[in-house]
């Protein structure tokens, strides 16, 4: 067996919570993309940053790969071994260290849920606000700068991290960061750590920032005729600088699989959904606002909600976005395209982007935060025709390749992982190198998710 | 001469933009803190990046140390070539290249200063928020990840840097992020250099996130019985998520000082300073709320104001904090601290910090950016008495101890430069040693701004 010797030290440390059997290796061995299953040769279950530590010692002395895992809820195959080795299953360091009211933070373990959170934090006010809408682990959420439909308001979990424990590859523990609010003291390493997916190091321990409850919340929803309304709208919401909570753009194939999966009976046309936080007085003038300028670019009904059944449903729609475009098509599989572009850029690209997709023989659903630029595609495809995976690709990587030229990226949010890595060159061009040389320094024997992010050899 | 050959290559390269005369080193010998003057061998002035990499490219050939300088405004000496070499006068390079209103975003070089900014952007009705006080140069605040006065609701140059052109210790020039919002896409290198201090790269090129110029502002002062109802007061009004542009606390000593200097009659007791931004009425809601938070805690009359002149008159006395304290005694040299605690311990170690000053010899003004629990002491030395230097170093030793003791900082926004390099080991522990690889694996000739940040001998 590959790795046998350091298997045996590691079974030596972790008793059964090392396992090699093939139902927990397969487990791991899923993803959430069209990548083949691909199982690592054992699974470890760490239940400290000590065992973390004396993991990586372990795998350091032997060169056996250690890829992390949080919910297995990433869409690039950023969990799989496909290099073999470890992967370390962090969901047993679920506990909640520190809640700090009054300095708006929490100090928690990496596999805490999102959403185990902020049931965790509903008697105080306060709240986490990045949601990704998957219910990740938060280590997840930080190892690849997840952010989702709140980072127009809240910003992105590089935003939101304060300080970081981390484990490197050689074993050794280190803090990055502190509880104050800022400080001008040494290199960034919180921010280093922060999207690097467990190619630096183990997070094993995290501080957030949480914001206030808001006081206020509404929720609204309105239709365009056309795709290039719709975010010409939000362009405009943007640049005046109105401080929306959520602005999402979805697209009328987006809104059909909607109806298939919720038996919703909306109409098959653009939309934007949009949600306020603040004042009782600052939502009603934002939402006053936002209703001037969608009217402006002829949007339809402007549908409010103050009502929180009626928002979760809106939100819980949303989310199940990527099982809606499945319901288009029963049995497929979802590619997931991730650009994100200027806001001046955004409605060409959106345009174009739907253009390119009528004109191919696939279907996909468009929505995304467009409020920061930042749009997906699902295309959908049969499992069993190589043909059209290939098309996807072709789709995709035009997308990627328009986000490029406008000076954007080809991911906004759900990170590199296998996916992304044949773009790192075009989208960094030498900056790409550095990124390999803090590699080598940091994780000289190329055990930390090895084959991600960067290339080494 | 020391580093003579390539002293000689650099005058080949640059002609009359390469000076060796006294009063060009001694300008760049020169610093706003305690430090000697101490002079570099040459000063170079590139007017272009291809310039700064071909003087890196002969600089890295020659082992010769280059020191990036934007105004000389830096605090702790960060730009003083203390190891003999190049200081590298990025003055020149002080072109506004791009104002892309519509993404709310700029592209500038690196030696355009604040106020020149935002001259250039008045007519956009946008503007760049982070304020330090001094006109420095954008270039050495991101270098230095400075924030200011506006901070705790703008955020600091972390956070308001999208990308950054840099040019690499061997020459190389790379690009860091892009003007997309957001991005999942490799290591945060743009964090990377931000706060690095000119010891990773030259910075050449930066593009920063700009904001609408606000509907409405208002500026508001109040004075309180003592500090700790001042600064309980400010801990509430964060704890209560209002939007507060400016919050910052002045204590009696440097009420006194702002009396003498700027021929001001206010009482001699503590005080917040207050601005508020945005819509009408966002900004008249976040003044009542934080009326009552200051009426809670014994605040007196909250004296308020909508005309510029009057609030324009508030912060140009309140950026002057550093020569009014000076004013209290003529001639003195002044050490200034910067700590930043978590701000649920702010009231406590501004409090001990006044304790301990008037348990002292010496006087000393205590002011800061108390929304992000930032503080600064301006001690007030006889420039000819080592004994008082001796006694403000332990002072200002004893804050530095306490605020890491409380979980803080030893630097909120001044940065490490020479003053701070004896903590490093204290605040980062086993992380110093990390910043040392990444400086290795950048920088293995050790040219870049050498001994500052980190040891890596």
């Amino acid at each position: 067996m590959p790795h046998d010797t350091a298997i045996a030290r590691l079974r030596n440390l972790l008793g059964d919570r090392l396992s090699t059997s093939d139902a927990i290796r397969d487990h791991h061995g899923q993803n959430e993309s069209y990548y083949p299953v691909t199982l690592p040769d054992a699974v470890a279950f760490p239940a400290s940053t000590e065992e973390v530590s004396a993991v990586m010692t372990i795998c350091h002395e032997e060169g056996c790969p250690v890829v992390a895992w949080g919910t297995g809820t990433s869409l690039e195959g950023h969990a799989l071994a496909f290099r073999g080795g470890i992967t370390l299953d962090l969901s047993r360091m679920d506990k909640v260290l520190q809640v700090n009211d009054e300095d708006l933070d929490v100090v928690i373990q990496p596999g805490v849920t999102r959403e185990a959170l902020n049931t965790e934090l509903r008697a105080t006010g306060l709240f986490f606000p990045i949601d990704p809408g998957a219910n990740a682990s938060l280590g997840g959420m930080a190892a690849t700068r997840a952010s989702g439909t709140t980072a127009v308001r809240y910003g992105t979990m590089k935003d939101n991290v304060l300080a970081l424990e981390v484990v490197l590859a050689d074993g050794r523990v280190i803090r990055t960061g502190t509880r104050a609010r800022k400080s001008s003291a040494g290199y960034d390493l919180t921010r280093l750590m922060v999207g690097s997916e467990g190619t630096l190091g183990i997070i094993t321990e995290l501080t957030l920032k949480l914001h206030g409850q808001p006081e206020a919340i509404s929720s609204a929803i309105c239709a365009f005729d056309g795709i290039d309304a719709a975010v010409s709208a939000v362009q405009m919401v943007i640049q005046m600088g109105i401080p929306v909570a959520r602005i999402e753009f979805v697209d009328a194939m987006s809104i059909r699989g909607f109806n298939v999966h919720a038996g919703t009976a909306m109409p098959e046309m653009p939309h934007l959904f949009l949600e306020f936080h603040g004042s009782e007085g600052a939502v009603a003038e934002q939402a006053e606002r936002v209703g001037e300028i969608v009217a402006e670019f002829g949007g339809g009904d402007f549908q409010w909600t103050n009502k929180p059944e009626e928002r979760n449903a809106l939100w819980h729609m949303r989310h199940n976005a990527y099982y809606a475009a499945k319901a288009l098509r029963p049995g497929c599989w979802v590619l997931t395209t991730d650009v994100c572009v200027p806001i001046s850029r955004l409605a060409e690209a959106v345009t174009v982007t739907r253009a390119d997709i009528d004109a191919s023989a696939l279907e996909a659903t468009i929505l995304g935060h467009v409020g920061d630029g930042n749009f997906h595609c699902a295309i959908l495809v049969d499992p069993d025709s190589p043909a059209e995976l290939a098309e996807a690709r072709e789709l995709a990587h035009r997308m990627n390749a328009r986000a490029l030229a406008m000076g954007g990226t080809v991911t906004g949010e759900h990170g590199v992982g296998l996916g992304k890595m044949k773009y790192m060159d075009e989208e960094h061009g030498a900056a790409w190198a550095v990124m390999a040389q803090i590699k080598r320094a940091l994780d000289p024997s190329n055990i930390l998710n090895p084959g991600k992010m960067v290339e080494v050899n």
